[in-house]
């Protein structure tokens, strides 16, 4: 396995359910590789990023997070990612699956608080070009991905935003999805199944072409 | 005391003598003001804000902290501190006094690290020429400062940088001092009784005039 691995991400809002995803895109890569990938989620990752991730989700009252410590605190966790983990795995030749990267920001601190020159200069001064191969895109209405995430428990900082932030945070997830081939709109809303076939059907024609790309 | 407040930062590399000049300026503003001023120091004064330090100042030796992490954690700290601690107080006509501001960032990331476009990127993006009525930048050879400071304690991660970081974070401080009129220098090398009497002066003369600027 001379060849580099590849960096593969599924993104979505809330509930849309990039943790069943990841599972089976999990499988699909071990079976077309011969080896599982390295899973990562964001913001977190790390021991020091995951300590990032809790100050951007706890919620202080006294204290509250502005959104400009929020984006730089998530950046701060994805550096931190991007250099201890996923380029030393993409460089000893391994697959990285992310739950979340980049993605996320643009949509959630870029679109959804609206700091889209805070996003777009840290990304070009700190990523230095550095993006995924692919991405699968979960697309559901935040209504429907909140409800299906507040069945699973109380809510973070972050999932208690205002349904307004979410419903930016899509536009701007789909506005990016239309401008790049390098990712894929699944819509997130069918059954279960339904995804996760479409998922398939996707990874069977992706999983070849990024294999061969070196 | 209708009018808004001032800024005042007090800059210098480690073992300088920071901690003993705010002492001094602290209470040259009370006698000058009839009021304390809002004491901060960076990165940290405010509890979120003091954990980002805390994940800056660690050693971790299995999950080394990349240096964009550390300057975007600097920035996530620094701009929680202005939104909850010095606007506000400005705000209601208080002085503030700051261990440190954003020309830290610039010596020590932008300089000592060469990160200065990720440095200068996000100041621009995140501060929105928000910036001090007047720095007091205390000058010293690094060699210097860094034995006072090992006679206190242990180094922390920062603090045990090459020699080389912190002569081009002193290179920079000087750089940017002599390009502006709001920094001035002092000459923090001389016996500490020298250098109070040299803030003495530069306060006698500045204080007046930041006061009747509205
Ligand atoms: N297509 C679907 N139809 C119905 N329920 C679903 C579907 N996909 C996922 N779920 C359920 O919705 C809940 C949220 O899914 P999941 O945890 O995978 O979302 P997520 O995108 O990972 O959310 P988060 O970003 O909060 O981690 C889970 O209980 C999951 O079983
Ligand atoms: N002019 C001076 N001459 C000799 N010793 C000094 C002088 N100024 C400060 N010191 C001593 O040097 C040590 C470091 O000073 P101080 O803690 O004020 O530095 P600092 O700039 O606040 O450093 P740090 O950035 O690490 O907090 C202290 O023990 C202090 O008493
Ligand atoms: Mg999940
Ligand atoms: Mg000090």
């Amino acid at each position: 396995m001379s060849q580099v691995g590849k960096f593969i991400v599924i993104e979505g809002l809330e509930g849309a359910g990039k943790s069943s995803a990841i599972a089976l895109v999990n499988d699909l890569i071990q079976q077309h590789v011969g080896q599982a990938p390295v899973c990562t989620r964001e913001p977190g990752g790390t021991p020091l990023a995951e300590k990032m991730r809790d100050l951007v989700k706890i919620a202080d009252e006294t204290d509250p997070l502005c959104d400009e410590a929020e984006c730089l605190l998530i950046y701060a966790a994805r550096s931190q990612l991007i250099a201890n983990v996923i380029k030393p795995a993409l460089a000893k030749g391994q697959w990285v699956l992310g739950d979340r990267h980049n993605l996320s920001s643009l949509a959630y601190q870029g679109g959804g608080r609206g700091l889209m020159p805070l996003v777009k200069a840290v990304s070009d001064a700190c990523l230095g070009g550095f993006t995924p191969d692919f991405t699968l895109y979960l697309d559901i209405d935040p209504k429907l991905g909140l409800t299906r995430a507040a069945n699973r428990g109380e809510l973070d900082r972050i999932e208690q935003q205002a349904i307004e932030f979410f419903e930016r945070a899509r536009q701007t997830y789909l506005q990016l999805a239309a401008q790049d081939d390098s990712i894929v709109v699944i819509d997130a809303s069918q059954p279960i199944d339904k995804v996760h076939q479409d998922i398939r059907t996707q990874l069977q024609q992706r999983l070849p072409m990024l294999h061969h790309k070196a």
